[in-house]
């Protein structure tokens, strides 16, 4: 297929070309002097920014090596992904700024800290199109899920005065739902094909860059909150919890009481989620435990349930199993998050009015952000499905040597 | 083997489900309100927690990866049995402030670091047992381990005068000692046996560990200290010296002078071990530097003698080396800490009294710990290996397939 | 060959254990009580100190993971010149301390920090004999090059008024010109070895080694830089800008329009070389970038025509690419520093003499820097290549077992 591989040279490097340019012209004009803001902000440091993208990095670039000859692409097209969607998001925030929707006084790390929260959602939903989605289609996606959830996120904040560390928490909750409704856009593989499955070998790397997200996730989570040891500790406990009660879950479901490996990849981060809107408030810690468990059990069950009966019935195909990894948990989360608030609110024996206006903000923050990530996630599936990108053939999924030079002998794992 | 299966269904899960019921619990009654308690200990942070944390999760897990078919099972069980220890170990912590034993004021990130130091001991004791131990043994061991370390401590502290600081420092000599008296308790592996040994992937995994460990190493040394900088710099002194010296020795004593991997697994630690005493209070990095090339010696020395004289012996099989790796540099360490102790009060020129009763302190100290080690980890080992907890047989020792789910093709490195 | 290997015995452990020696010796005369003088300089830190020397250890040591059969050796001989060449470094700094010859008042964390900077040239110049020198080979050149690299940056101190930190900002200058002129010295490998190429596996942890060295970056340039901010960030642009460009680039030039790894592997990392001199002091994001893309475009071209023509022409071979890696994108960003100073300096009007000041200043220290690093670069290699350092038959080049016992069935990855 000579004539193809020449498209794909025609349209990649001149998207990325396209997109540099444009970003370059856009920091030459929106971003003047950016450093002398930043000294304003002290309460964001480097060091905090610095752990962040090393879980995106080397976490969900180690977390995604699960497929037998598709190694390479996962950590190539991950990497590449997140450093165009942190100079993108970066410049959706100065923008928002310069245009003067969001306050003055930001800037720098400040931006570069909510930036490399955002581009979490892309790393999340390159997940769910892993190996079926070629590189173009990977940016436009991501480039799309960016925008869109800063428009999310300024929705919730203008209309629903959702404050906007508390929304960039939705992150999980709309990159899941976004990859899941893309995904469900793209032709399922054969069911015969092989190349989707895993080797011991990258097991092991996946559970490296599993390990890798689950060290860095306290950090996550505290990164913009007021409270940040407090985030810390609470959002560790959860994790804690939900790393053991996903070995226990799984000798619990899996044949012959063994674990499995893909329960533990997934289970062991679902506490981390669940917390995340109130990581900052817990008072205690047997609470966080109590979410954390919860999130591990709604993850293992979501797994058995997803697979056999929704992905199925809705010909969708989420190779890293994000929905059940993030969008479940997330889910759970905002259900505890107003279950928290209203026992916390009924505590100061507040009057009705305020805490029915808190439900109503709380529900209607992750209603908005839920149905915008499935909308323009399906939206965004059907543009990608259109010839002018090119889709990939579904018998060339999950294969390294379509978009990689090899000049080994052997190929994959 | 259907029944053996079904039985470990039938312990494993349901052994962690109450465990973590009665943390829950425990955290529930005795834990309130433990983030209020934090803003009084400043001088703990998050950040060195971390990266003890990082050491214990990445360098163990990957350090113990020596095994051909055993990688699933060491970096799991070492994962599952670090945050399981993690929860125990702050449970005990605050117990004892609960109880009173220990002065208040404590708590939050404090008692976590003092937590995660404790966890140490059980990372190095499961390097000794590994492939021999099921799930059920590692946790039951580790718990019992945990509470004996904290014993010990308790004892050193309220009968010795030991601080805190120091009497934690003891953790090397006691994972160590627990760790070889538990193994020798359980069954040889067959002599033809070919799964326990090593493959250049499992190698080169395993000296990733071992790096991992090298470089947070002084973060470990100095987390407890109150010149953490003095601490942390001679650490670094000791561990380049004893790297070196690694290389040198392994050189040495290998048949044709090439290097010999596990030679380097070993020996690059011996220097933190050696110096974990004496880190904070050594006055020049000279005195650093020679202990860490004593360090160095006593471990590929001790190698050697071990395994050939001493293991057959005792028939005890030690794994990952624990003994040489963290037992023998523990003792050296223990035995300089005394003579520079030694050294620097007759410099002071104080009576003697004072000087032998610093020496009784010191060798006090030295001689309970490690005792208490050995005698509990005889027991544990005993209590381990009777019917009741379904040992495993022989011949399924250092085997992943007996523990995890394979649904791949090859199995191994 | 016993007899050959006999003699390596006689070699590599004496010559390790004479230089500890002296370092013991030189540590016990020159560097009387460190701690003391660290309390005067706040403004280093160990933090910072440990993320370059984590880049050190672990980025450069799995970067130059790429050879098939060289594992061990690469990631093993690494970290023993790293650690060696760290206590040498520290040694000359405190040397010059002592001889009066820099001001007193540093120590510790300061002249470890100088010195892990020092270092990184040695892993550099490393890259470029990979495989070739023996350990022997590899520790003279690490102890000559730190030695050197330490006199030329007194030169550039003493007679052209270079700042300490922009003059160790010439490392990566120093460190690929000094390894290009000692890889010219080594024959040839002859063309039909297969043991020079890479395998899917030892790509993706080149790869994991490059990604470690990208992150870790800008921890690199903003050590010594009066505005670390500042300089973390727009060495953060410059390496994101670098990255994309990275991919951008081999699709646009390699065979089929995929992507090329080697591509990935060097390109990446030019936006931090360029960007070195002058990353404290670009005042504006769009700056920074353009040099990302300038010093990816420079890379990716001077792989294709050093490859092809100047490797051939002077019979070198440059096993990880170090001269289009680190050596162009390093003139590039003098060249760059110069234009960047010139405009900075035309802006304000001030008088010409003062302008060419500034421009002999940085020139100068730039020829003196790259002809210093070429000349006793060629003599250091001629001076390896003697009888007497028992050099490495070419057939035995990139081959583990030569320096590693393996009691392992199968070799390589």
């Amino acid at each position: 297929m000579p004539s193809r591989y020449l498209s794909f040279r025609c349209s990649v490097p001149w998207l990325i070309l396209f997109l540099e340019t444009l970003f370059l012209i856009c920091f030459f004009f929106f971003l003047p002097d950016v450093y002398n803001i930043y000294s304003a902000s002290a309460s964001y440091s480097y060091r905090e920014f610095q752990d962040v993208h090393h879980m995106l990095i080397f976490g969900f670039g180690f977390f995604l090596i699960v497929l037998r000859r598709y190694g390479f692409s996962s950590a190539g097209f991950n990497f590449l992904l997140i450093v165009l969607g942190l100079q993108c998001s970066v410049l959706v925030e100065n923008l928002l700024i310069f245009l003067q929707v969001q306050h003055e006084g930001e800037g720098g790390v400040e931006s570069l800290t909510k930036a490399v929260v955002s581009v979490a959602a892309v790393a999340i939903s390159t997940g769910a199109v892993l190996g079926k989605a070629n590189p173009v289609q990977l940016i436009v996606m991501s480039l799309v899920e960016l925008i869109v959830f800063s428009a999310s996120r300024w929705i919730n904040k203008t209309f629903l005065q959702v404050p906007e560390r508390l929304s960039l928490m939705h992150v999980h909750l709309f990159g899941a739902y976004f990859g899941v409704a893309v995904t469900s856009r793209f032709p399922e593989p054969p069911p015969g094909l092989d190349k989707n499955r895993s080797t011991p070998k990258s097991d092991l790397f996946s559970m490296l860059g599993t390990v890798f997200v689950w060290v860095f996730w306290p950090s996550f989570n505290s990164i913009l909150s007021y409270t940040k040891m407090k985030a810390a500790l609470n959002t560790y406990f959860a994790l804690a919890v939900s790393a053991v009660a996903a070995f226990m879950l799984s000798a619990l479901t899996s044949k012959d009481g063994k674990f499995r490996m893909t329960h533990i990849h997934s289970a062991v981060l679902a506490g981390g989620v669940t917390i995340s809107y109130k990581a900052g408030t817990i008072q205690y810690p047997w609470i966080a435990m109590i979410l954390g468990l919860l999130g591990s059990v709604i993850t293992i069950l979501g797994s058995h349930c997803l697979q056999r009966c929704f992905n199925p019935a809705f010909k969708l195909q989420d190779t890293s199993g994000v929905h059940f990894t993030f969008g479940l948990p997330a889910v759970l989360g905002a259900v505890a998050a107003v279950v928290i608030s209203v026992v916390e609110q009924r505590m100061e024996w507040n009057d009705l009015s305020s805490l029915g206006y808190l439900i109503f903000v709380d529900v209607g923050a992750f209603c908005q952000t839920i149905s915008t990530a499935l909308i323009t996630g399906l939206v965004t599936g059907l543009i990608l499905n259109i010839k002018l990108l090119k889709t990939t053939h579904v018998s060339k999924y999950f294969d390294d040597q379509f978009y990689w030079e090899f000049p080994h002998l052997s190929v994959g794992f």
